[in-house]
């Protein structure tokens, strides 16, 4: 079985073809700038790269030109676009509907409903799954949401201190994101350790980061709630603030709750912080180096609000038999991983500096005395999604 | 020196008056129903109490009542009312005013900039000092502001990750409060301790609920941020929650932000989750053990808010010398402190159950083998302000 595990933006659409029996990848690609005069169609099969330009009005026919690279008479991978069993998708927020699921009118009528908490994520999936049924009807769609993975997370770590029929009625609560990343470290540090009942701390850091308690494979608390803007600062969104400041910045600055929510959520995070420097990573570490007392400020506060979770985590767990690094500042980022891990040897957790620094690909990177062990683990989101596309066909 | 520390509600006055020589209490007493047809002045000198009832019409009244009481021929503590050196006030939040400061007018409208975010706390505060102020004008007033103590905290923990220049200049950034009570826990465990380098944990667990990690008697992080309605859920006030549902909410519900927010700071908290049952742990506590589920996932959500927090603070310290319960669910509530301690041996942090039952005033309740040791310290927040308040008069 051939599954194609789609990652959407508005105007992009990224994809990796894996086969299910080896569970490799046979190629990856993508098309950016949909809509626009000239939009680049790229491909990777193996050793074979190739660009294409086209017009690409819209999500279908981007699908249309990639199924066409793929089944390239001389370079493809396929002989046919029929050997593609289903487009999985690595769906956002569902609300009530979460899971796994076929894309139903049903399944996207929920996505809308959440679409005001996750404006960034949800339209362009909703958009371009209603594209993708009506123009083509033959590939099976299934949406894998990040939700579902967090499902395991127990009430009282999901219910806000609201009014309780507040959030039973209108489903506020700590739903949780980057589940199909966790879940991967899950299971991935399961294999790895030889245990089944592992507590692992997944600290998946990138351009959004969110960390994760997992135990026995099920998460058990995570950082984002119920909007992937809070938790942990992000490249350009807010993460954890107090929203009791709001009227006092709406006076200030005049703008409307929407204008100065969605400032927070695009001009926030690191970016935020910096000064509008820069929302990467790599920008405020090389800024820092130079002195720049705001980029250091950015990322001291990114690495302080990873420390206070980690904590919340390890508590939670009752200590921790892994910290797993993930994403890219997790897997390319040994300074963050080295502050995160700073002056913890009392509390069992102890990096070793030059194994940190070496670490490539999977890598222990604890300390020989470490109660805890420290890993590098490079996440892999679409064969969790390819997994769950072809469990639910199977079914 | 006697000094009368002041405890406002929008319409109640409590005080103690203390004598600074021997830093003890002399009298307490106080208000209620002010502005009300008729209210009761109560006082209780060593073993003499009294309950006069008097038409008090405003808080300077009702300090000139108190006074009275004071200064009773036969009872009172004091032959004048001129033996009080200045009313301290354990003022809220002054935003770019903090610390100790002498009540003058430009000390007010630094409160008043700040009532939006403090709205339960600041506005009676104001308006008794400013009559004080005018009707009393004999009588120095120092406040003492909750912030104070947590001006020790460093910025990576103090700002949000939102654009620098809004924190910068409308003074959005996290300025913590029971400032008066923490401040205590530092002094106050560093002499039982016997120690001045301690990394103590101050869980403040009452109506109003916060943590504070504390390292040789400084504020290092708290859980309260820019207003006192975030961290810990509290009695009937929410505590932490992700602002990107506020439009939804406003949306279904019908009411302004305003309305929401000020419905979050009012039927939140404990009362909110328990669907309206009760803001208090001790009906919650009794309600659950009969079986009503609200009632225990209200506690729940509050204990596993605090080890969240707990566990950010042992992280930050890399590990804790003492945790210390104070407030009153914190002195009182051993099944929440026992809740709070759980399954933490690991991290080095261990309570021991019939020294937890038998606590009663100062007491040391960990373990043996605790790495940690857990105390229980009823705290102390009048001495902290009437101290500062002496410091301030002779500096």
């Amino acid at each position: 079985m051939k599954i194609l595990v789609a990652n959407l933006g508005s105007t992009s659409f990224k994809y990796r073809l894996l086969d299910m029996e080896s569970e490799t990848q046979l190629a990856r690609g993508g098309i950016d700038r949909i809509g626009g005069s000239e939009s680049s169609c790229s491909v990777e099969i193996g050793a074979w790269k190739e660009d294409r330009t086209a017009h690409v009005p819209d999500h279908a026919v981007a699908v249309q030109q990639c199924l066409a690279q793929l089944t390239d008479p001389e370079h493809g991978c396929l002989k046919s676009a029929d050997e593609v069993a289903a487009i999985g998708f690595k769906a956002v927020h569902g609300g009530r509907v979460s899971g796994v699921q076929r894309v139903t009118p049903a399944v996207l009528e929920a996505m809308e409903e959440m679409s005001p908490v996750a404006p960034a994520h949800n339209p362009p999936y909703i958009n371009a799954m209603r594209l993708l049924a009506e123009k083509l009807p033959e590939i099976p769609l299934v949406a894998a949401f990040e939700t579902g993975f967090h499902q395991t997370i127990p009430d009282r770590l999901r219910y806000y201190a609201i009014p309780k029929a507040w959030s039973d009625e209108f489903l506020i609560k700590r739903w949780g994101f980057h589940g199909a990343s966790h879940r991967f470290i899950g299971v991935r540090s399961a294999e790895l350790l030889g245990r089944d009942d592992l507590r692992v701390i997944s600290c998946h850091l990138g351009g959004s980061s969110s960390l994760c308690a997992i135990r026995a494979k099920q998460s058990v608390a995570t950082t984002m709630g119920m909007s992937p803007q809070t938790g942990l600062p992000q490249n350009n969104r807010v993460g954890d603030f107090d929203a009791y400041f709001l009227p006092m910045l709406m006076k200030k600055t005049g703008k409307s709750l929407e204008e100065v929510l969605a400032y927070l959520g695009s001009h926030g995070g690191l970016l935020g912080i910096s000064g509008e420097l820069s929302g990467d990573m790599r920008d405020l570490e090389q800024a820092a180096a130079g002195g720049n007392a705001d980029a250091q400020l950015a990322i001291d506060v990114y690495i302080s609000e990873i420390r206070r979770y980690l904590g919340g985590m390890l508590v939670e767990l009752g200590g921790a038999d892994a910290i797993v690094f993930t994403g890219g500042i997790g897997e390319n980022g040994k300074e963050v991983r080295a502050a995160v891990c700073a002056n913890l040897s009392e509390l069992g957790i102890e990096l070793d500096a030059a194994k940190n620094d070496a670490a490539k690909g999977e890598s222990a990177i604890q300390a020989d005395g470490s109660r805890t062990q420290i890993w590098v683990i490079p996440t892999n989101e679409e064969l969790i999604v390819a997994r769950q596309t072809k469990q639910l066909l199977e079914s």
